[in-house]
């Protein structure tokens, strides 16, 4: 089978590693690559001599022979790209967040479903040792009936200058919280703070879903510490993913709540359990070359990824009801 | 000088901590010792021969001889102790939080006021050597005007049959940050989870302050691991307070925001500063002893605490505050 | 059956532990407490009114009524006071280390076989839940035959004016050492330096094992940071005693070494192994008083207590060569 | 001035690192890359399809338009390729360890003096910014006297077919404890065990120095936790360096020993300070990057380096020392 041809858009911070990493792919050809700004090109060239540069998208989004496109440009760029792609005939891959707006990813949606194509959204995160990890632990049953999920990601900067800490930092979050919580979430408070340019620099989402679940997370760029922690409590078990440790990122604690109530006695007795601490091994493959050669084999069996154009949307709308809530201090916003 | 004579009600958990520590100040005489429990009053007879013990209250709070009571009981029999204890013109220590409702803390702030008596709040923590030294920091200018301050308090356990995660752990950071912040919070925001006995086990609590500063507090009884850390952010300098540390409890980061703009251009450019690091040397002394002391001092002088009935009663506020906001998910509560 | 009568010499650091403990103890009566200082035993009596007080060591030796001794003073004294007590018919407890000298400790031990006593060396850690849960995972044979024992137990100070960091510090070491690998030490080798007071406050141990199991302890007075962790590497998995931890003291790495020879083909291939890691929930009991229950449990039932004479005078033996290779800049000293 | 032509032998683990840094400085130019191995050729010329490449290193050593050469294979091949090299009128840069025998550095620094060329052993770590600010606190004072280094550099493998971990890791930080101890070593004590081919796999060194300052290094392949920790100890302040900190590499104690002699009395008084903690920023520039561009800048100016076949020299000689002692159980081996 000859191999897809992809083209690339955006080649800044995050776009080399899409570049490399595609080029690494046997089922892939790098097909063009764009950027606006001429001296990331020229990066480019001295890695890629032979690779067809160009710094207008059309290009890439109009050329015949170009089976997909991986949009690696800032968010407010996303829609108009995508859409262009689409209606051209190509399989998207685009980074998070999807959208700038709810309206735009429905729009996407519905769109490529419409031309049976496939869109995926580069939740990077998911394709990583320590969330598949997680996601088996829960499957599994390891933990027991979820209780909370709680995640810190605060670093100082970097300061994006068109979007607040919230679309920058909080889109990991949530895309692993939709899909190891695997709930349609509820509801969204955010609460949050304004220091420098107007957008939101520290902000903290509380996100409900049913059964009394809840999730947290604390988002910051004004930390003189980096921290990258979430805690998952389940009813039998509790872990503690650290992504800043080197060899033990997930723990699982055997310990728990055990609730007993006396015969006859109205109170409830509420006692701890505490056990054994297991760092289980967790697999060190680069996340983005294993999404990437997913998202080749979506385009080339027809399946829909589980990262598609649905999960971003959930996210994008979270996000959004985020923004509303954080501008009335914390008004609970339902995601219906 | 005699000693003050202080009589003790309540020797569960905390209460052996105060009387020791009472015992060992040359300005005071235990007077007396209340628990309604005659096995915890066997087990301070061991310690304590000669004291007077009894399982009624009323005979401390009435006790002629007696100049201050010492309340150390579970909140809800705050009020009603203290009230007596001031009616019969007795000086009154009590654990946090202050009281069950702001209107009990109110009139026993008023009633204290007209009877000229102290009242004082166990705020311990404010008399560690790591709040000592974050005040000064603050009050030096050496953070800079401040921009948030973020605390979490989680571990598993101890569950409270009576109250909220909220009540029990919550006073603690709202103390310190309303000693350390110094200005008058304007709002709460609370949403949190209950998962075992109608009581909220897991909270997360947004304080809006003036100038857009923001506090935030996450409490948490179902957490496998302790985490104790306070981060505050100022515009020069940060700092964490990691009060599981035994030795750096406190490290103060030379890092910032920087904020340029560029001549006849509307932009902001934001870029970071980072320097050393410094971890000042804390005093160790016990904070309760030195707490105990101080309350002995503000009776002979006259002078009031800065842990008085009304800094307890600014705490209960945003406690109540915190459960309105709680019980509607979110809603933001104005503290006027 | 009528409780041990014991009595206890020296009331200094480590003293009030063991009476406390002693007092805990229902097989014991606390018969008698001597210290040559009376501030010592001041400070005894506000806690133990009752208790008979001398500072006649001679009072509590030759007591008839007394039926064991605990010997709670400086090494130099140990030889002197343990015979007293063994020839007046009295079991010994001592503190580490056993002796000053090889030839006391193999006078002792001869001493209490002919009369049929009991010796038994204060090794607290050996009755940790740490070591006695390493000593578990060993002889279960978890670690598979072991290749090294890895210690560091250093801090700043505190200084002592008659001792060696070695005398002070390692006989932890070497008590836990002899414990876990159950062989018989072939040599040591001492390497250090003195900087302060003629005696050395840094010290580095070789200890010779056979089958080419090697032990190290890095002792250190001078150090800024506090230290106290033991490596253990054996075939199949490798381990990590870290006893600053609270909560996870040991962790067991599913780690090690495989060696293939190819057919034919004389060089070895050693590749590693990697998988998941485990800290097992460690017992929380007090080391010394589960020793003290042991103490008097050995002295009815007459079993010889695993930490006795022999076992102290172990630790002796080494700690002498120390000092001998120690003064010839590391020279190897045999232990035969 | 025309660039300096730089050929490479070698480009297996660290090869790769010394070319790219090569072609990042303006004052060289890759003049041409040798290895033995075909497969690590054609790795290269993906990267610089234009660089000459040849299997065979007498192209490098004889080429005439070659100013200097870099080797970078294993340490047996130093000596041969390096006297080659110098014969030929070339500069070398050379791998640590300099070489596998003290007879072989000595004869080619006496080379390397005779031809007026320079000779840079590749010490690495002195250039890092942790080892430069280690060196600038103890030249302006700040630790005071020194009294001793210990250093751990332990992890799991990597394995050497040809040497042993003292050849393998304690070069790292013999050179380091050279560059900072800056006194003439006085002797070596090694001590160690060899469990899989022969070669030591576990070693301690002990290195004598003039005034009783004492230096200690750890090194272990069978470690399942990987430590990079270096102690400093002065007599007014201590230092712990843990290369593994992302961000505070370097921490300056401000802990001591005070000793003090009471007037009319022998004994002396030791007792101890502690103060605050200070993490100095250190400098974050590749350190190869910066050895390389001194390299170049030496040989134009005709300047000895600091890390010169001198320095490489000593490094050797304790490294054979090491060697002969281990052989002898921990034998004390003078370096004179």
């Amino acid at each position: 089978m000859s191999p897809l041809r992809v083209g690339v858009i955006g080649y800044g911070y995050w776009g080399p590693n899409v570049v490399r990493n595609l080029y690494a792919l046997e089922a892939c050809e790098v097909a063009a690559l764009c950027d606006q700004n001429p001296a990331a090109l020229q990066k480019a060239r001295r890695t890629y001599p032979s690779l067809h540069m160009t710094t207008d998208a059309g290009e890439v989004l109009n050329a015949p022979h170009i089976d997909a496109v991986a949009i690696v440009t800032p968010v407010w760029t996303h829609y108009e790209l995508a859409r262009t792609a689409l209606e051209h005939g190509k399989h998207v891959f685009v980074e998070k967040p999807f959208t700038a707006t709810v309206q735009q990813a429905e729009e996407l949606v519905e769109l490529a479903a419409r031309k049976n194509l496939r869109i995926m959204v580069d939740h990077t995160f998911l394709f990583t040792g320590a969330v598949k990890k997680i996601r088996e632990l829960i499957d599994k049953g390891t933990l027991g009936p979820l209780l909370y999920f709680d995640s810190s990601r605060i670093n100082l900067g970097l300061f994006q200058h068109d979007v607040s800490v919230v679309w920058d930092l909080a889109p990991h979050d949530l895309a692993i919280m939709d899909y190891v919580i695997r709930e349609k979430a509820e509801a969204v408070v955010a609460t949050g703070g304004s220091h420098f340019n107007g957008h939101a620099d520290i902000a903290f989402l509380t996100i409900y879903f049913p059964n009394n679940v809840i999730a947290h997370i604390n988002v910051n760029w004004l930390s003189p510490v980096k921290v990258r922690t979430t805690l998952i409590g389940g009813r039998d078990k509790m872990l503690v993913w650290n992504d800043l440790e080197v060899d033990e990122k997930i723990k699982v604690y055997d310990k728990g709540v055990t609730v007993t109530s006396k015969e006859g006695v109205y109170d409830l007795l509420v006692s701890y359990r505490s056990g054994d601490v297991w760092a289980p091994k967790v697999d060190q493959t680069e996340a983005l070359k294993a999404e990437l050669a997913y998202f080749l084999d979506c385009i080339v069996s027809g399946a829909t990824p589980f990262n598609d154009g649905e999960a971003g949307l959930r996210v994008v709308r979270m996000l959004e009801a985020a923004d509303r809530s954080l501008a009335e201090r914390g008004k609970v916003i339902p995601l219906s």
